[in-house]
């Protein structure tokens, strides 16, 4: 996993970079962005680090999390950062995944653009991209980056790409849970990322009422031959003052059955109106089942919305899987 | 963490051992024992894989867990191994771990014996001791008495050492998670282990019962300060068909709050005896609490019995945890 010359170049050549990762961020965006940032800033280089939404509360921990700006600070502030002309795309591969919103985008000006990523992808953007979707995590394409770039890797960038390793493989418990992972992971911790430390903050940081809505949630699991579906409303975030957030990795959770092949968590947007997160065992591809929904993801974890009661749209769901699974 | 010369020397020149492991044997100690056994035959010698329990259910998928016999079927068959003469005591360093009863105690005959564990110990047991408090595990030190004997690491032996080392640093999360431990991680995945499908077996084979029985424990939660209680009854086993075995992790569950800094779950034995296990966050040392009821532990990690109904048990332990923790 070598990445490409011209990335190097463009890297080593360029200045004033805006390293960007997708909207509703997650650990390995954050945390490759982040790493990258800091490495480029190590190199003399001016980077801005932007996402759309605000850094959700289990990543506060990361250092430099701070630095991000939101994509509206970054329109107030774009006349005033117009030397940034470089823009980096950090796991994601199209420029769309940074909003939808086409005028905020437009606020954005550049004149070169790369894309660091593990996700497949079907629109090409970008002058220079780097996708490998065989890695299990962007943070491990940025480990290698660093390594070639010559730069010495930090204690507070270990922290960064652990994170960021740890929330794409689930703690090493997923199926891109490879030698070369823990082998990188090894030395990030060599380097002064703390493995207890990083695990709480990101899976164990949970608030009373953040336990208590998946008491209600998983109260509410059905299940249907290998699929369980659980569902999570409105009225309960109301009612333990949480919100979607906080329904993080809950979609996993019924995955611990032994029979469950594919789990399903149901939120409510409203009465007929549901996103849905899908998780699968093994061979089970559910972002074919998602696709078919207008939505998308990987083989064994992917999400869509279908704009149904939840009853229509549970047995619109089941009706697929059956045909596709069985 | 080189294994003492003299172990090396036992293990070269000796013949026939019995490689016994504690009662409610854990991952560690099963297969730790089990790859040391294959590490053993490769060389040409005869073992005999020894346990007073039967291997519980989620490790029935560790290669040669099939070839541990049970003390009871040791003693009709010791009239004929007696050729067994030398004792090898795996992740636990005193013949009473073995067993509590004097009667089958006395049908383990041997000339030598050795002890290979990571638990810190008390009473000195063994004409050879390795014990590694430091270790996260005793696969570790099985791996590396391996690679000292110059034995080729078979898959199978891969599968049994990375089982051992994820219970016992929690798939990776727990603070015993070092870079060392995720080199030799990654080593097993080399030689064959498949991260996914081990953690599967481990933790992810819940029945549809302990499931139901995992929500209806959940729902005992209460909280004081930083201490939650959970509580499994009997009753609760009979409704759910589901036995004490299923109880596994459920006290570490409530640790996924920010705010638990002790977890403990009370098991009835009867209305006037509870089993309790405790689980603490960083320096909050439960250990000594469990001793303090004739338990014991680790730091993080420790058990105890208290003869009392649950609600006097229960304020004796909130009293004692509160003088010590705060």
């Amino acid at each position: 996993m070598m990445p490409p010359l011209e990335l190097l170049d463009f890297l080593r050549k360029e200045d004033g970079f805006i390293i960007a990762t997708h909207m509703n961020p997650d650990g390995d965006g954050l945390g490759s962005a982040i790493a990258l940032s800091m490495s480029l800033q190590g190199f003399g280089k001016k980077t801005v680090l932007l996402c759309k939404d605000p850094v959700p509360h289990q990543y506060r921990f990361l250092p430099w999390q701070e630095k991000f700006i939101t994509l509206e600070q970054f329109t107030v502030r774009s006349s005033r950062i117009t030397d940034f002309r470089n823009l980096i795309l950090i796991d994601c591969n199209d420029i769309d995944r940074i909003t939808t919103d086409k005028t905020q985008l437009s606020a954005i000006s550049y004149q070169l653009s790369a894309v660091i990523d593990h996700h497949e992808s079907e629109r090409p953007f970008g002058n220079i991209r780097w996708v490998v979707p065989d890695s299990a995590a962007t943070g491990l394409m940025i480990y290698r980056l660093i390594k070639e770039l010559g730069i010495k890797l930090t204690s507070d960038m270990a922290v960064n790409l652990y994170a960021a390793i740890a929330v794409d493989t689930g703690n090493f418990r997923y199926e891109n849970t490879t030698s070369g992972v823990l082998r990188v992971a090894s030395d990030l911790i060599e380097a002064g990322a703390k493995p207890h430390v990083i695990y709480r903050w990101l899976f164990e940081a949970w608030s009373e009422g953040r336990f208590d809505l998946f008491m209600r949630v998983l109260n509410t699991l059905e299940r249907e031959d290998g699929t369980a579906i659980i569902k999570v409303t409105r009225r309960m975030f109301e009612e333990t003052s949480t919100s979607p957030d906080d329904t993080e990795h809950f979609v996993e959770f019924p995955r611990i059955m032994k029979d469950v092949q594919v789990s399903v968590l149901f939120r409510e947007i409203d009465d007929t109106h549901y996103k849905i997160s899908l998780r699968s065992k093994d061979d089970i591809n559910v972002a074919r089942i998602a696709e078919a929904f207008g939505g998308g993801g990987h083989k064994n974890a992917a999400g869509c919305r279908i704009k149904a009661d939840f009853e229509t749209a549970k047995s619109q769901l089941l009706s697929l899987l059956r045909r596709n699974v069985s």
